[in-house]
């Protein structure tokens, strides 16, 4: 389906637009006003201007088409609002509000009639109870934030899908935070209309999603999931945190989204067989979808770890020994031979490569630049650790020019400086990692994800 | 052993000092004139003056006791100016210089020769090969770091015993980050004379050190780590990070400290068996002390999930119920009627208990204590999320105030403004865990550790 009045809309309106600060009506008229480009109606029976803009009584009085219409009002209005929408032929409209199904009762009876009223039309609906969609590249955002605790993230080439609004926007913190940016946030609410399958189908024909991540309590319709996945892995990856994978966190999620869910005891073998990478945690999550997003695959999974800090390097291969996913690669004598000639003579040239404490910027790039010429490996783990007193910052310039050979994980453990760095390098679109263990699992899950893809053959 | 003369001496000599900046003589000297309240001696024969304090031709020059004395000189002049400290009855000397048994051949030799001149006198060793010791309680750094890009932390509870120098530096600056303070860092280097045991022992009783973590390739005398790491655990939590547990980490570890170990299949029984607890890689490490030393123990594993983002509590019930070390504690009607009288009435009060994004701070407050007062629960993990908008930054003092109830596991995501936060909560003693597994995990390490302790019954 094609979604780019919902992604990329040229008018929206926002009915129950507010001028009163903090309620929501006025959280999204003012996030729109700051950065959106296209035109915006603020839609309110009461006034005749907010925020200096022309304020409309309803939908029906703009004359120009509407792509996209934001519904933030009491639930009670909710129904007349949409109808009014489905007249003007508004293409898709977010329904903010909440106090549906997820509320029981009175609240299911009014979802069950919102949906009926959906059928007899074509706009497309997201929603009820979501904190709606952010879309840096076009400045839109209908989410209800406390800026100075909260911060959003740029533009970058992850979709984020995600059934919590909470989660969602505590990760875009997280993502802003590291300067990881977003194509697009998509908090998928009680989904009454448009759900993930949809949504994926879409975002993976969009040439600037690199990766697909996603939180979901329970899938709209598990089969076409499957169906849909299976497609899209094989042009854009899918990491999925499944929230209620357990007999406890079903019930969780089962009171929170008002959503039943089948048990789903072999997950882990159905995701697999449709490519999608899964998740045990929102750090998982976000760190796949990172390296996913900005990785060459993988050939295969001999891996040379490269460290200033021997500890570091011993931690690293006990990591990726207990895992069995990846190997370390047994260098040749030659091979050992001309890293010795790059790292200083107390260094180890075994793998893992211990360039110690002496080592610069240009051992790190003559020792990439030689792991990428031999068939001994198929990535390297890269501890890139400025704490070491003759590595300095251009290393990152470093790292930059050299992405594009052999896949580099990159480690980093530290503190200020180095978040400092991290942020710098995530801009340039290299994932650094800030553990040993979170470092080799983004390696095993580019790893998984290039034998889906058929670059790298199962072990 | 009595090692108050190394972790709090009065006057301390550093030998090969230097004016030169960069050179760790001179490193050495600069972080002492800064911090240390004792006397210092500079010994250099070619200097007078070195930072405008007078300089010793050597160490028999000075008059008063010498408590410890640095050596940082090449490693053909370590022996005889360890002789020279033998002579002095210099009571510690910490021997920073490297090139012993790590690089083999004359280095061996070296080591062994230094090692027969120790055991003729009653100077005690830290080193070779080492970055030494950071107290930051009297003003001790022997570390060579560069200052800007390396965080030292301030005074704290942790004491931190670590083979390995880098990581042990590394990990140092991810505590100065997050303001997490320790007792004393010691790097072990080559351990000819003092080791990890000696250390433990003595850092049990000092009534500051709450725990104690460690970071080991090898042990020095295994048995007789058993024997002390029984009794210790009894007094203080020891965490430890065994490098080298499968094959490919000992190669590793074997190059990079010199020390061969002995196959150690079963580590994890024996460390179970003297009520070490276990970490699987640096940030368990840290996250398991941090907990160990701030945290009430528990008396069972019923545990009590507060949340406002059903999402984050969704995926916490998954984490818990798939470890199978805790339990999400049933909650009784009556206790759910209660919460439901303070949380917002679209919240849940089956656990985890959802308060929704309306949650305030005085909610928190007042299920803390409701559960505090049942024995339904044995802890409580807490997501304080600074993002929900009627919660501010008075939930930290608030949390303060409720820290010595039933423990409280703080789990924490999101960006600048939690960092923040995060920070402010440390410097009280209130840890905060980044994630939802490094929440539970840190609490399933409390669990451990209570029943080591005998407060909470295994399962």
């Amino acid at each position: 389906m094609d979604l780019n009045s919902l992604f990329s809309p040229k008018a929206i309106a926002v009915i129950g637009a507010s001028p009163e600060e903090g309620k929501i009506g006025n959280v999204i008229l003012t996030n729109l006003k700051g950065s959106y480009k296209g035109k915006i109606y603020p839609i309110n029976p009461k006034y005749d201007h907010i925020l200096g803009m022309n304020c409309y009584k309803n939908i029906s009085e703009i004359e120009g088409e509407i792509d996209l219409a934001i519904i933030s009002l009491p639930s009670k209005y909710v129904i007349s609002s949409f109808k009014e929408c489905q007249d003007k032929k508004v293409k898709y409209v977010i329904i903010v509000t909440a106090g549906f199904k997820e509320i029981g009762g009175e609240g299911e009876k009014l979802e069950d009639e919102l949906k009926n009223i959906i059928a007899q039309g074509e706009t497309r609906v997201i929603g009820p109870n979501t904190v709606g969609i952010y879309i840096p590249r076009n400045g839109i955002s209908t989410a209800l934030t406390v800026k100075e605790r909260s911060g959003m993230p740029g533009n970058g080439n992850i979709a984020y899908i995600s059934q919590s609004g909470a989660l969602g926007l505590l990760l875009l913190d997280v993502f802003a935070y590291q300067n990881i940016g977003v194509h697009s946030f998509i908090n998928l609410g009680n989904r009454v209309d448009l759900n993930e399958n949809t949504l994926i189908d879409y975002l993976a024909d969009q040439k600037e999603v690199k990766s697909i991540m996603m939180y979901l309590e329970s899938f709209s319709d598990g089969k076409e999931f499957f169906e849909i996945a299976k497609k899209v892995t094989q042009k854009v990856p899918i990491v999925l945190l499944k929230g209620g994978i357990t007999q406890s966190g079903q019930k969780a999620a089962s009171h929170h989204t008002g959503a039943m869910m089948r048990s789903m005891e072999h997950l882990e073998g159905v995701l697999k067989q449709c490519g999608v990478i899964k998740a045990s945690d929102e750090t998982e999550l976000v760190d796949y979808a990172l390296a996913l997003s900005n990785l060459p695959l993988m050939r295969g999974n001999k891996i040379a770890i490269l460290t200033t800090a021997g500890g570091v390097g011993v931690t690293c291969s006990d990591i990726i020994s207990k895992s069995n996913v990846l190997h370390i690669a047994n260098l040749s004598e030659q091979t050992k031979k001309e890293i010795m000639g790059i790292i200083p003579p107390i260094g180890s040239a075994n793998n893992p490569i211990d360039m110690t404490v002496e080592a610069t910027n240009e051992q790190y790039q003559e020792i990439i630049k030689l792991l990428n010429n031999t068939d001994e490996v198929d990535a390297m783990i890269v501890f890139a650790l400025f704490q070491s007193p003759k590595v300095d910052e251009n290393l990152i310039a470093m790292l930059d020019r050299l992405k594009n050979g052999k896949p580099l994980i990159i480690g980093n453990i530290g503190g200020s400086f180095s978040h400092d760095m991290v942020c710098k390098a995530m801009s340039l679109g290299i994932p650094f990692y800030p553990s040993i263990t979170r470092t080799v699992k983004a390696a095993e899950a580019l790893y998984k994800y290039s034998i889906i893809r058929g670059e790298a053959n199962g072990n």
